[in-house]
């Protein structure tokens, strides 16, 4: 997004995170989030909506998660080792979840292709975090 | 709340939980979400707000990571062991740090006295979930 | 819920809408959110989904816009007419579009009988406080 | 961000509103809702904090305000012209006065620069998008 590294830098208390991952993490979260709101949306328009059921209960999942996830990393409430780190492994599993299978049916449907892709991502950027609270 | 145990019982889904205990874990959250909004907004009116920074600051992560949570109890999002686990640890932590700092306003300031109870209830049920996931 | 009036009146900022029409409204948007939430896990999981997809993606709706409808109450964003009163509309309008499809229902799912009431009292309490705040 | 109109694009349902200009609006209300949130962060860690507490109160209505009218906006709920109306008048109201009051604050604040800028951004989305419903 147009201003995050900005903000994160305007805001900043000391984070043991570096501001470039944290930026970086927020903005993947947030087109996470995008994706499978969207991609739950397209799903449920579609014919074959009995293949997906689990898909789309897993895509809600993942936009409250993500939501959340970002907020936590937006407000700083990375300076608490322990909570950061529940909620970014809860957000790293309903974003691989999503991602394994979103990219099932990515060949047949166009969100479920980028929502593949963007929940890839945003589970990259979850592994990222957690590696660096960790250290 | 009013109907939770029936909203369950309507829509469970062969839950490894029982009904009775995600039903009252429902409402806890539902409770502690609200006493934290609340807490938050009357910490940030008192004249004391320097003393009280941190507590708004995890009041606010404490409403965000309880309606999520929430949600997924309610989704039977359970069914994910692994993924539940991670999401109600995070919010345990984030109810138990919540309780503990504004226990410590409880005598000076009612909205945290009620904010400390709610928080602890929630904390609790969090942990009992947690143990009938993991039994 | 356990505790809304004692937190509204703990917190209370002068609003200019009485605190038990708050409280009320804020424990019947939560039971609202509750009951959309878990009746679009409800219909996801039926085999007419067909015939639901309007009814789920609305309850969806319904489940965001009662959740930030309910924290602008408890934080006393009703000082602001303009903002609240708008809010209030679109809280209104969900509610109404999800008690009127969801009664459709009611017959044959017993999540959806349950939403229709829990919606059906929502949009009464929107009326109510908007027609206190308009007096 | 990085696929919002692919996204729009890939579920759209003969929306009346242009995918570019739902997208551009999806992505300017993503923007404002990080921006409220770091800067409500920031606002709580300064030392002004007496001056601050309206600000910090309606940045966080305006991040609750914005993160519901994205979803409406990519769930396509604005084929409900009376409910997407509604919300966006909500939503227009917080952006605008978060942008007012961040804008007295931001020759002294980065986090309220930023803010104002967002926010004005969102605004004007806002306008946009109503002006394209009520054609």
């Amino acid at each position: 997004m147009l201003q995050t590294r900005e903000l994160i830098d305007s805001v900043a208390t000391s984070s043991p995170l570096g501001h470039e991952v944290l930026a970086k993490a927020v903005d993947v979260l947030a087109e996470c989030e995008e994706a499978v709101t969207a991609c739950a949306t397209g799903m449920l328009a579609e014919k074959d909506t009995d293949d997906l059921r689990t898909a789309i209960s897993q895509d809600l999942d993942c936009a409250d998660v993500t939501a959340v996830t970002r907020r936590f990393l937006t407000r700083g409430s990375s300076h608490d080792p322990a909570l950061i780190t529940a909620q970014l492994e809860a957000c790293l599993i309903a974003c691989q979840r999503s991602h394994d299978l979103c990219a099932q049916h990515a060949q047949h449907h166009e969100h479920c292709r980028i929502c593949a892709e963007a929940t890839g991502r945003a589970a990259d950027a979850c592994r990222e975090i957690l590696a660096a609270v960790r250290s």
